[in-house]
Order: structure tokens, then sequence, then C-alpha cells
């Protein structure tokens, strides 16, 4: 049976289609840069706002209509709601998705049980993963949404509470490995505080850290290959989250001595939320060696959380494309959707627009990236900026020097005149190719 | 002569006294914690918004009455200023200063003739230093006001820059030594990008990390011994900034070996802007043991730039004061007044009226924080919070151990229960003190 | 029975006491500025946190303990409710509250029905009323959680909701109408939009204009002689809210002849998410004799939503205080607390030191405000800072000129030279009440 | 001789030019929706921005290169900067100037002086317009720069000020009108206030209300009929602007009767940094026939001041232009670039990039929002919305009804479902056209 039944397969049809259930950019198979479009973007659908988004918020319940989800918490609901959610991917088109471990199974009053429901629906998702070719991009565990991780999991002042987060990654790390996941994520959804007048921070960031290694230790007992990945994010939900942003993440993985083993998942409404352009957090994690995969969305800059509206912003797309190309493409990680409809875009066919008009979007990122590649003009422009460092007093510099040296070269040399950064210009080069 | 002929002297009468030309909560000689408040504060006046800040904003031009400035680039003008900004370090009490190079000294058309009138200041310095008692807590390089700057300094496209900041570092490190200054700090004005369009992010922070190794190597070859700082802050005046808050600034020593020569200069209105609290900003530091220094002041959380307001708000100075007392206080830092008078208070008066609120409202922040500590309610309640963690499977983990072990653990032992924040009791108790 | 069995009737103790459980500083029976405290601060609470609040947030459920709940909608369960509400009250000592209609009764799945079991619960709470002495500040329909009011009520672009949104408003109005309640508020939960691509603001803000002047209408209908208020907010839960502060209220009555009509119930949380401090939204609304009541509460100023925090910040509730002061106090009004605990603060005696703190703020509010006007130091330069205008020239204006008349004078006067505006001096002042 | 001898007359070269100083998309004779672009856009230049601006910023000093400027405060220099300006005009090929009286001519010691300085520039100005068929968008008077403003001009606490602000404002009036200004713009740079400790707002407000009735009677008396605008801006330069946004301005309107005499002028980054989207405001202003005329830049939302960028991002010129297309295009008003190179732009050349690359913009808009409207499905979709307003009970809703009959029809009637609001597929569509 189909629970989509007016929705086709979704095709490309061309910039000039009017219909609106088909790619007007998206063309799996048309080949940039060496390779398909489909190679390139590895998009991923969220399991959690696909399937158990109901598009409630502080204000207001739930709307969005779901007329296969019967809203028990028992395992045939939960393997109904994952029948629908393949033949979204099959119909949308999309590669890999994503899950936490409460999204795709329900949460019982035991952990014994839970742990035992997770396991039934992940025997039927590794069953559609094989019948519909769709793969895991990565699996997470859901350590926020239980009031027991009210005020943390990893950094919970209580310790039973990090024990039973630890049980809750353990099966999920299981889970993942099971299901041929590429990567494994931590978003330290509570982890941070809600007043530092209760909070001893060197503690708790001392508990994530042995969290992480316990993490890493297990990973290689088992055999799991896949990529771990941290996810920054500021403000939400607590008063103040640790892996703030992308600096935030590095500095704690290079004070505890996991650089090794981890790179991040960036999001764009968290790189917003943190005062940052998407740009800049990929900057940062590219410099490192750390990008791993990204959480495709976007925010609005005039609101103060994490809106997670779809991405359509070509100027974001583009510039996420070309950082992606600067790196190299994705290795394990890719673009996974972790975008919401807007809550009054309550019906099943909008799942469908909300995910055609992201991948159209990032479809054109990816060729205007290319195409400012192949142009050259703002590269060119880039490398002659820094010329001065290629050869004379900037390649001493390079070599290394001291501070006596360049004083006396500085008084010898006089006045440097610098040129003009041209931000206008290369805006309106940028321009041509939106 | 006296520049400020009708202001005493400002002295201690108590909370009933309604002179507003006297402290009521600053007593220097009082002892709290077993030091003196002089030893605590180690209150520091900034020549630049003393002496040198003349309130312009980006609408409007100056509006700071300075009569004994008669606005000249000459080394007379200069050793007057310091004359005049002496005169107030005694009046208002205050035993340190902290400046920029072109603060004191005026910049010519000229490096050798720039360097050689800082150095006739700066004999008039220790002229006046030595007369007064009055010490520096830290001297700086301005690498950010002059046009040849404004594509940073260490961070410069132009490699003729980075040598001339270079000069400009080794000339105000001279200084600072001379001057027998407690520190030395790099802010770094311009170290970050108006576009990424242009930028190359690595390959400039690479810049800047050799810059500061220099300096590391430079230090040790004159025998200066005083702390370097670097001081985190966002936004202002690049698009953005490298060293946009503590975690990117101890990520960034991290990742070029610099974490044993450097500890952070935190500011209130940085940390605001930002996007985290002063107490955040400070905690993250001492974390690391890389607290060194405050500069004073507070911001106005509705607008979006360095307000660089006074500090008067009790609740940021009690706060400030418990992590200062937490880590046992300064060393060689101390509270540096980086806040300047609003546009609209530009008589000279308002100097020591401005003053005088900002070292009544640190006072009443010390004797706040103290008596929370005497008090112990918090701390006690704090303790009680993480005693999970002080035996049974909080002390296995703190031991070490693994996530199967814990997965065991948790599966027996049923599901936890987190006691209250408490939040709001906490921020009662608070209260009391203030 | 008693609900809260551990907790005492709450009574003032005074500064000294460190029992928990005692005002500290509200003593309701003081007398302050002719009045007694009772008088002047016109506490509420509010219905929907104390009772319906189950602490959830967007990535967690509800952690708040309500033993008394079975969580069920039926009329029993909700009178319950107020049983334990009435309890809290009296043991917290707060004469006055204040509910949405769906707080108190339970939406079922027919109008009739919920109208129905709105009346049952009225009439409940008429019983409690009249047995505990306590009061309905105000009422208010909830035209903004059900999933029909995703678009708007009065300004749904589908009319049958709008006419859904004035049933419930009658049944509201009768409900408060027959409670005594002094004022009826209107909170346009949903009137603002998701996006402006499926908009038509005009069509929508005179639909809601319209729905106001029918409920004027019907006020004067049925006999019902309290205040209307409406209450600006910004930014959530649409995109953005049609009253987001207090001028876009303001213009909005203005526009529409309802000004006679309608007062204002400004909140804190939503003036600084509006980019305003309290005090000038509570000036804005002064100066059009228009602030009717107040929501106690603060944000927190470094995110970027309604956190609905308890009021706690000495320095908000002594600014709110002087403002109420200054308008000759709280006719139908009063201060009801629109907050909540943190989700982390999930015990019922939570409530307790919730309120307990808030009501010792404001006492302290009231007590600073009062001091401040009794010193008279900042009324009386405020009164000089004008001076200019009480003779001479400025006399000229008030009473009427013309701009050729003004030049003349102006050429023959000279350059006017501005006192400094003391705002530093004027913050140390209102710190020592602090 | 030639200023900018390097810089052709910028031309239409298409969509396929490589030409850096060529239009691609600004034809200026090209006719959409029955105006050519020239007649649609009404194009200004900022005499201040391009002539005055030398790109300091609160931490360093002017960069820009202008070496026609001897940077003396005489005459000649101020006739000499009004050449090269129109020359800049002429070659860029926009038709329009605005300027402030004290840009165009310096402010010298005395009222006099200055006023005889405007004249003198005016009529330099009056040659320059004939020769070049160039015309004035609008003049408006600087009552922001000068010290004696620091605490306002309409708003000043000291009456002498307000006079002086008269006086010039009268001046600038004349100039406006000796050079057939279309408008004349009353920007409140300094009415706001920096602390409301200090401030009375009604008797500023009042104060204000007093000027500006003032100049509508001067405006009669002298047979002035160019267009009032009065600007919104928020935060900056006071801590609270009086003008904050587009509600408040007509909120001041209304309660002052001045709604018949003004329109407003309003600007991309003060309607960002307000916390609306340009198109809010505009939507705001045309709903009551208020939108006369656009400042047009843009911000970045994630900084906290006015920026004033060059507009270039397609989202707002297109949506800005389907604003102006909506309301029936400019009369008196224009599209003037209040907006400003980056400080490392500091070359001259850089002044056309940058007015190419917002001229460019607007004209992707202007076209996009045509194509837009000729497509129609957006339009259509909005009317669809709405249709239950059209017949039934929207009909008898907007005849005119009560609650008591909307409660009986509701009670009949049943839940009402509401249709998607589709916001995601509107985005898809309006992406066909960026």
């Amino acid at each position: 049976m189909s629970y989509f039944p007016d929705v086709p397969k979704i095709k490309y049809e061309g910039p000039s289609s009017k219909n609106p259930l088909a790619f007007k950019h998206y063309n799996p198979d048309e080949v940039v840069e060496g390779k398909t479009m489909r190679e390139h973007m590895r998009f991923g659908a969220a399991y959690w706002h696909c399937m158990r988004g109901g598009l409630s918020d502080p204000f207001g319940g739930p709307t969005a209509q779901m007329p296969w989800d019967d809203m028990s918490d028992c395992i045939d609901n939960a393997k109904k709601r994952a029948d629908v959610f393949f033949e979204f991917l099959e119909k949308i088109d999309i590669d890999y998705y994503c899950f936490h471990d409460r999204d795709i199974a329900p949460e019982l009053n035991d952990l014994a049980k839970s742990t035992a429901a997770l396991e039934a629906v992940v025997d039927h998702l590794g069953g559609l993963q094989k019948s519909s070719g769709r793969k895991l991009l990565w699996g997470t565990a859901c350590l926020f949404s239980h009031p027991r991780y009210s005020q943390g999991a990893g950094t919970s002042p209580d310790a039973r509470v990090f024990a039973y987060g630890a049980a809750q990654i353990k099966a999920a790390m299981d889970a993942t490995h099971k299901l041929g996941g590429e990567g494994y994520t931590f978003w330290g959804g509570r982890e941070g505080y809600a007043t530092l007048l209760n909070t001893d921070m060197k503690r708790e960031l001392d508990h994530l850290a042995a969290l992480l290694h316990m993490a890493v230790e297990y990973k290689k007992a088992i055999g799991y290959t896949g990529q771990f990945y941290i996810e920054p994010k500021p403000r939400e939900p607590s008063t103040h989250q640790y892996d703030s942003d992308s600096a935030a993440c590095l500095n704690f993985l290079r004070e505890y001595g996991l650089m090794d083993h981890f790179k991040l998942n960036i999001e764009t409404n968290h790189a917003t939320l943190a005062g940052h352009t998407m740009q800049h957090e990929l900057a940062v994690a590219i410099g490192s060696n750390a990008l791993g995969s990204i959480d495709a969305n976007q925010g609005d800059t005039l609101l103060g959380w994490d809106t997670d509206q779809f991405p359509s912003d070509l100027y974001g797309t583009t510039q996420v494309m070309l950082k992606v190309l600067e790196m190299g493409g994705f290795t394990t990680g890719g673009l996974n959707f972790d975008a919401k409809r807007r809550r009054e875009s309550h019906e099943p066919i909008d799942l469908f627009h909300a995910h055609i008009g992201g991948m159209d979007a990032f479809a054109r990122g990816l060729k205007s990236a290319a195409a400012i590649r192949a142009d050259g003009r703002i590269d060119e422009f880039v490398k002659n900026r820094y010329s001065t460092w290629d050869s004379g007093i900037g390649a001493v510099i390079e070599g290394g020097t001291d501070l006596k040296t360049l004083s006396d070269w500085a008084l010898k040399n006089g006045e440097p005149v610098v040129a003009s950064g041209r931000q206008e210009l290369l805006e309106n080069i940028l321009n041509e190719f939106i």
C-alpha cells in the first residue's frame, strides 16, 4: 500500500517546469566537477522531523497530519512509521537518513524494554534498507528529551543519569553499527547549564570527555569504523550549551585529547545563532581538518532560536557548496535536512514541497559554486591579495624570523600601502552566479 | 599646577555619605578575606579612554572637554596629558594604568620618529610613576587605528604591514619592560576579516601564531617577565574577529602551542557581545588556568556593539568578584576600567563620577562575594548537587570504566530521579547579598 | 485536605531571616507612600504557569511534578486543579489570579461542550473566590494553542476560524464578568504572520480591529465594566506578531479608533525581546495614559525568546515601581507573575521559592523607588535639566512660535552650550538605593 | 578636468559582460510594467557617503582616498567636492542625489556664516544641476553631528539648542526649495535618549511635534510643495531613538495630528536593526498610505549596528520592488543609496563598483518582481487563501456583525479546518525568480 498515493516519484524536469512536484535543478545523474550530483550531495532526511515532528511550538500543540500514525508507543506503530518513511525516501529520491534511538523506537518504562524495542525496529529498518537501497548517514542517541536528562546526560550532576545515558549510547552505537551507519553523532542537547549558580563547569566537562573517550573505546571494541561527529550549538535548550560553536568544540576536543576521533557536524541555524555565518563555521572546521558532515537548514536571523527552516537561500547553499568543493567533497558525511516545515504547513504534501525546495536550492548552490571555481576571478583575487607573502619579507616571515629583524626591516622600508579589499566588486562577481 | 583644581582627593566616607565625590563602599585599606580591598582590586585606569577619548561616535564628533590638550601631535602635548593623567590617578586613588603605544605618544609620519617619540614619553611616564608610586598594569601596541592596519596586522594580507606591526610590538614591549609593566596585552583589533570572499583564514591564523611566537622569543631575549594576555572580542571592528571569545582564544592557543605563554584578559562587554555572560567567560578561562586580567566595564545587551560603559550593575560586579576570589585573586592582573563616559557626560568632573561609581560597584561586589562565600549556602548546595559522583557509580566513572559496565549497571538500577536544580531558590539567596 | 502539606502559610520575617519559606521584604501591611504594600502590588498568579505548565521545552517533555493532576480532560480534574491553585494562593498570600479559558477548563471536541465545561468550572472558581477572598485580576481566551488558530484567530485567513474565536471570546468575557474580573486581556498569540508571502496584512488588521470593536460592543451589552487590555509582544509564536511593542499597539488602537477602550498589559520579557527596556515600554504607555497592568517577569537578554523567568533583578523591579508610583499606582491592573520556574525546578516547592523571590524582589523595588522619590536628587536633576524651557525662549516655543522667529533668535544668541547629562552620577545615585 | 579620468561612463552591457565597470542588469531605457527602469528606480546617491565619508569606524581613522579634497572647511573646497560629485553622478548615470546641509557646506563658528556658506554652495549646486540635468531627491539638516546636539535637537533638554536646530531646518528647507528638491527628510539622529534616568520623554516628544508642525507651517509660508519624510531608525546613535520603526513613527504622527503631512523614508538596515524585515516595514507604511521613499542599503544581521552596506542581496531587492510595484511606484521618492563601501575598499574606483552592484541588484529585483506578478501564482494563492472572507460568514463579518451572532454561527457550524499556509511551496516559487 502507499501512504502518499497522490505523490509521484519526484523527478528532474528542468528549470522551466511549473510542476511543483518535480526537481527543477537537482538532476541526480548530472556530472559536476567529475562527480554526479547524487555523489556530491549525499542528501539525508531526518527521521525526527519527517516522522515524529508534530509541528508543535511553545504556544501550541501539534498540527501535522500523520494519518498513518496511531500515536501509540508500540513497536508496530514504530515499524509502520518506518514503512512510511522509506516510501517517502524513495519518492523524494533521497539516499540517506539519520535518526535518534527514541525517534525510531519507543521509550518504554524500563531501559531493558526500550533497548529491546530499539533492536526490533532496527531489524525492521535493516530490511527496509536492503529492499530500498537507502542507507544510514548517521545515528545518535536522544539524551535530551526525557526528564531524567533535564540537567544533562554526560554532564549531569547525577552520576546515575550519566550511567543511563552511557547505556543508551551503547545501544544506539550498536544499532548504528548494525545498520551500517557511516557515522555516529553526539549532540549534547542538555550538555550545558541553566545557571552557573548551581554548576561545576570543570567537573561536568571532565565527565563529558570521559564519556566520549569511552565511546571511542567501545567503537574499537565492536569494530565499528564509522566517523564520530560532535555538533556545535549555542543557546538551546540549556541556557548555555558547552558545544556552543565550532571553536568551542575544537577547544574541548583539543583539551581532552579527542581531536583524532571526532569531526564536526555543522548546522547552518546553529552557526547563525552563535553569531557566525555558516561559511565561518565551515572554514574553522576545515582549517583543522575537522569538517565531517552538514545539517542542512537555515534560520531566521531576526528570531533568536533554532527555527530549523528548510534551506532555500541560494547565497547560503552556494557558499556551503563552495566550502564542500574546497575540501574535496564529503567522505562519510552528507547534507542532512535537519529542517522542519512551518507549523502552518501541516499537510503531508508539504513534506515534499519542503524537501524539493531544499534539494533544488542545494543543486543550484552546487552549480553556482562550480561555476565560480571555473570562472576563477575570485580565487585569482585572493591569491594575488596574499602575494607579498610568497617572496621577499613575506617569505622571510613564513620561513621563520624574529621581531628585531622585522623591526629593522620596517624602519628601512617606509610606510606600506595596502590595496583595496574590493569587497563590493567580489560581491558583484558572486551575484553573477546566483 | 592642578588640572582638576576643584576636585579633592577622593576618600572613603561610607554608605550614608551624600557627597558625590567620595567613595561610599571602596575603602582601600579595609580587609576582606585576608587582603585589603586595594590588594584585591588592583584597579587600573585606561589611558585611552581617560586622556584620548573625545567621546565621538559614528554620528558625531568629540564632545569631551579637555582644556589641557592643544590637540597637537607633539611630544610636549603628550607629556602634558601624562601629567594630567597622573594627577587624575592620584586624586581618584587608582594604583595602576594601561596604555597603547599610540595613546601615550604621537604616531608621526615615520616609524623611527614615532618610536623615538614613544621613548621620550616613556621616560616622562617613568618619572611620573616614580614620583607618584603608580604602576603599569599592562602596555600594548595599537595595531588597529592606522589605515595600514585596516585589513589586519598579524593577519594582514600584506607582509609589509605584518613587519610594520612587528616593529611596533617590539617597541611597545620595550616600553612596557622599561616601565615595569606587570603584563603585556595583545588585542587583535583588526585580526579578523571583513568578508570571507577575499580571505585565506588558515594562512592568516598561521601568521598570527608566528607573530605571537616571535613575541614569546623576544620576551625571553630582553628578560621581560611580565604576563602575556590575549583579549577575546567578537564582532568589532572587523566583521568577524578571530579571537571572538574565550573558547576561540583557547582553541587558537592550544592549536599553535601557545598555552604556556598566554593568559586571557577578559572584558564584560566583549563577553556579552559574544552571547556569553561574563561569568561564563571567566569560568571557561579559569577552567584552563588561563584567567589573567579583567577589563572592567559593562555593555547594553539591547544594543549590538561595545558600549564600554562603566560597571555599575551590582550583579555583575558580585559575580566577577566571586570568580576572582574562587581562583585565589589576581597575580599580575587587575581590574582595568576599559570604560568611557557617555557622550553626553562631557565635563572633566564626569571622569570622576564614572570611576567612583565603578570602584564602589566593585567594592560592593567584593563584599557581597565574600559574604556569599562566608554564608556557604550556595557552595553547600553545589557540593551536594554533585554528591552522587563522590562514591558509588559516580566514583567508578571518575575512576575510569567503560560503556558496557555502565550499561549493565543502568539495566540493573532502574530509572534515576534527578533532584530539582533550585535555580529560583539560589537566585533568592544571591539577592540577599545584593 | 492539603496539596502542599509541608508548606506553611508564607509570612514576613524580615531581611535577616534565613528561612527560605518566608518573605524577607514583602510585608503586606507595611505602608509605603500612603498605601500598604498589598494595595500597591496587587500581585496576581498565573493559572497557566502554576497549574498547567509542565515545564516542557522544544527539546523535551514536561518535568513538573503535579501529583494532584490525573492529566485527564474531565471537569473533575479541572476543579481539583482549581482547589490546588487556591490553596497555593492562600499559602503564598497572593490576592489575584489570571486565567485563559482553556487553562481552567478543558477544550473538548465540540464548542458547545467546551463552553459548558467552562461554565461549570467558572461556577467552581466562583465558590473558591468567595470562600478564600481571592479575586480575578483578568481573564482571557486562549486563541493560540489549538491547531485551528495556527494561522491566526482575529487575523485568520479563514473567516470560520474568526467566528470560532469570536465565540470563544464571548464565553470568556461572560466568565470574566461572572467572576468579577477587574479586567479582560487580549493577547494576540497568533495574530501575526509566518511569512508575508502568503499574507494580506491590511485585511487581517481590519479584521482584528473589527473583532475588538465587537468586544467593546458586547461589553456594553452585558454591562461588564472591567478594563480591556491588549498585550504587546514581538517575535513569538508567529514570525512577526502584529502587537509587537507598545508603540505598535498604540498605533493600531489610534488607527482604528480604539484608544478609549483599551489599555496595555506590558510584560518585561516582551519588552526586552522587542529591543526595549521595560521602563521604555512603560513610559510610552504612560505618556498616552494607556498603562493598565503589568506581567511581572524577566527575560534573558542573551537568549532570543520568551524565557518568562521570575523577576529577581532589583534594578528591574525598582524601575518598574518608579513608573507605577509616577503614574499614581494601579487602578484595575496589578503585578501578575507571568513567569515559570526553570525546567529543572520541577518540584512543587519550587513554585513557592519562585513566587517568594518575585514578591520580595518587587517589595524591594517598591521601597527603593519610594526612597529615590523621597530623596529627590534624581527628580531635581531632571527638573533642572529642562529649566531652559520654563522661561525665555523655551517658554516662547512651548507657547507656540515659528521657524523664522527661532532662526532670528538663534542668529542673535550665539552657540548654546549644553550641560552634561551626568548619566554616571545618576547611576551612582540609583545604586545607593539598590 | 576629470577627477575619475580612468572611469568611463557606465553603460549597460548585459548579463554576459565580464566588464566590472558596466551594468549587467540595469538598462535605464528598458521598459518594465509600462515604465522605463530609470523611471521605476529614481536612483539617488548620498552626498555624505560619496563625498564626506572617510570610512573611519570607532576603532580607526579614515581610509578613503579623496585626492580632490584638501580637508579644509572653506567654501572653495566644498564647491570642488560638488564638482567631483556631479562628475560621479554623470559617470554612474544616477539621476538624483540627497544631502545634509553640513555635508555640502562647512559648519563655521557662527550660525550666520554657516548659513551664508550653505547659500553659496547651494548656488553652485544649482548650476551643476542645471548643466547636468541631475535633480535633488531630498535635502535635510544635520542635527546630530555637532556637540550642541549631543542630547537632542528637537528633543534637546535645552531650549536654546532647539532654537538653533529650528534655524538650521529653516535654512535647509530654503536650500531644498531653491534646488527644487522633491522632498525634505527629518531624520532624528539624536532624537531619543541616553538614559531614562535624566529624561522627560513626554515633554521631549511634545517639543518634537511642535518643531514638525512649525516646519509644516513654514513649508506653506514659502510655497514649498515637496514631500516631508520622517525616517525610522532604532538603537543608534542614542540609546533609544524615538522614531525607532515604522509603527513608532506612525504612532507619533497620529498622536500629534501630523499624518497628513509626512510619509516615511524607510531604510533596510534600520528595519533589520529594529527586528523587522524590510518588507514588513514597507507593508506597515503602505497599509497607512505612508510609504514615501527608500534608503537602499543592507545590513549584516549578525552585527548589531548600522553597517550601511550596499544592497546586493537579490531576495531583498526583489521584495522591495514587489512592494514598490504593489503601491504603484514612487511619486516623489526614490531609491537613495544610503550605503558606504567597507573601510577596506578605500580607492575611488570602489565607489563605482559599489554603486554598480547596487543598481544591478535592484534592476534584477525589479525584473524578478515584475515576473512574479506576471506569473501570478503567488498572488492567486493569497487571493484564494482569504476566499472565505468574500462570501458567507466572512462577508457577514466584513459587513459588520456582533459576538453573539458569531457565537451562534460557530456553535452550529462545527470545527473549521484551516488549509496549509504552504510557505515552503511559496518559497520555492519565489526561488524560481531569483
